[in-house]
């Protein structure tokens, strides 16, 4: 169930077994120090989400470089980070059940930990737990800022979930979560300026109305990796999100400027690594990693610089490559790097990263909250 | 990594922890008689594929009913049945890279092992992995009967790979492969007709042309939950390789007969178990199962029993519910079956079946090849 690494340190590239999870280790720290350097002329705080990474390991670099601490979707997740010794955590989402609950506010002893809610039911839930466990737990309000999926209206019914909170005994009110999802792959400028614009006012009326009330909001969280440098500039947010900028994804490359160039600066630092073991004839390839190795939920993955290879359909273990000419057509059993459509559920699907620098392996990292889900 | 079991044994139903993976062992075990008893009078064998369930468990039980062995598509996958017992694995797929090789040719000597090519040169790294380990492999020549993917012309291309085999030291010439994926999911009768005709014709001639050179094909394999009907009175497969049919999918549901009803007898038997985390207003609720947690590489999973809910979006650890009716709508808390879109994919996001029956937990069953991919 738990697979053995596919690379032993010291090997080359090439010898790695495959299908492969391979971090690009010296584009990756650019990314960290990137994202640390955009966001340090801001004032506002980095909280990454470790959706993407579910490693200790990927936390703690980002918090060696100024991360406050890291969301997460999960208790599972939480657990996973708490215990490889991140202080302070974020569940950036709703959390049901008692069972759940319990182990959240069990780890309220070894961390900072926070969580959201859009409804009162989990206001008296939460209570209950917490009650239960002796422990006071920080509680936010995640507010639908746009992408019509969890939260409550901003405004009035946000003011009026705080204040339960407020008032429970066990509970403290720890701001906003205020996250615009669907604008984060949206692909030119305007439409997320727009959209983000939106869930910036939104946030605004809300903290204005609950200061009003007497209820400041230490943290008002959001933003991803494709819409950050707007909010970060707002003037409200305090807490950006982001989790895939660490690798990049063939998706969010696919993000525009206003001149139509890709937007983003960040590098690809993650890679499926898959062997070519079918080469039928000249013009189709198939490699070792179908949906199974590269889930497709945002698209085919593209073949690292190689333009003239398209990966056009992915079965159950089977990637298809068409190829445009002879002279490109990968030889059997040629080793090619995929940059995947969506890095969060590709990682999801290793028990390893492969640490890769000057073609030689360097390190291998569990993926420690891989499967994580409960 | 390997995640805590989400049930004990005896608790009911809705105690389970989500998400997690449920098997209906009601369903289940009809689904495995009702396949043995479809096959019998065909005098045709069932392979099954493993791909879809990745357990010795499963395979065992499929063995019991009749089943001559297992089909898989990794050597990691044939190295778990293997090890759990099941004496007879054949690796539908091709197998590229000594140190896979080497770990195949060392099953065979606890288990009835074969492979399949569709190139000279695997033929030859394989008769070297073999004469290295000192054992004797059987190799299957894949054909393209129509999937455009892997395999080699039907015909004097098969028969020239198949030579290179039977003249091979440590080889032996097993049989055709030919798997026709691509009309597993046509949905009409007529569609799903033509294609199996055309792969049945294909593997018509390729044999006849094998037995004019002296070579028997004591396997011709093929065919999947779709189609098997039509492969297995063809009167040339001799084995058949279905996968899905044991748990059912929602896409394979989609499936008609010639009056444009589901034409599928297989029962769903395989549910992802999820939790209303959030319901912001009514018409619409959020369960705790996204893409992670049930992919949607063949659509959207169905909710379960409940015509009124449809499950409309998935991202990461979110699934969008609309709802058509104040009365329909679920209550927070609340746990619902997802019948998967593929189940095959599914299945390899769990450390964990949890079969239940009479709404009681019964067995917890390790998905022992969850992440076998190399």
């Amino acid at each position: 169930m738990l697979q053995t690494p596919p690379a032993i340190p010291g090997m080359r590239e090439e010898e790695i077994d495959t299908p492969a999870l391979v971090i690009d280790l010296d584009a990756f720290e650019y990314n960290l120090d990137h994202m640390a350097a955009l966001l340090a002329p801001t004032g506002v705080k980095l909280r990454a989400h470790a959706k993407t990474h579910k490693s200790p390991v990927v936390a703690k670099l980002q918090m060696a470089r100024g991360a406050v601490g890291q969301c997460v979707q999960k208790v599972a997740e939480a657990e996973v980070l708490a215990w490889g010794g991140i202080p302070d955590i974020l569940v950036s989402n709703q959390v049901v059940g008692a069972a759940k609950l319990a182990r959240l506010c069990a780890l309220t002893s070894i961390a900072k930990t926070a969580v959201c809610v859009d409804d009162a039911l989990q206001v008296e839930w939460i209570e209950q737990a917490a009650a239960n466990s002796g422990r006071r737990m920080t509680v936010l309000v995640e507010i639908d800022v746009g992408a019509a999926r969890c939260g409550v209206p901003p405004g009035p019914a946000a003011v009026e979930l705080a204040k339960r909170i407020a008032v429970s005994k066990h509970l403290i009110f720890g701001g906003l979560q205020a996250y615009q999802g669907s604008a984060q792959h949206k692909r030119t400028v305007a439409e997320r300026q727009t959209l983000i614009g939106s869930a910036v006012d939104a946030a605004r009326r809300t903290v204005e109305q609950l200061r009003q009330q007497g209820l400041d909001c230490p943290i008002v969280g959001g933003a991803g990796t494709g819409t950050f440098q707007i909010e970060s500039t707002s003037g409200i947010y305090t807490e950006m999100q982001c989790g895939s900028y660490v690798f990049m994804d063939a998706d969010y490359a696919r993000n525009l400027d206003a001149e139509g160039n890709p937007i983003s600066t960040f590098r690809h630092a993650l890679f499926v690594l898959a062997t070519v073991m079918s080469a039928p004839h000249t013009g189709l390839a198939v490699l070792d990693a179908g949906h199974k190795a590269v889930p497709i939920d945002s698209g085919m993955p593209v073949v690292w610089q190689k333009p003239d290879i398209r990966y056009v359909s992915a079965s159950d273990e089977h990637g298809k490559l068409i190829v445009g000419s002879e002279t490109t057509m990968p030889k059997l059993g040629e080793k090619l790097r995929l940059v995947p459509g969506h890095c969060d559920p590709t990682v999801d699907r290793y028990d390893w990263y492969v640490g890769v620098r000057g073609g030689r392996v360097e390190s291998l990292w569990p993926v420690a909250a891989r499967g994580a889900m409960a």
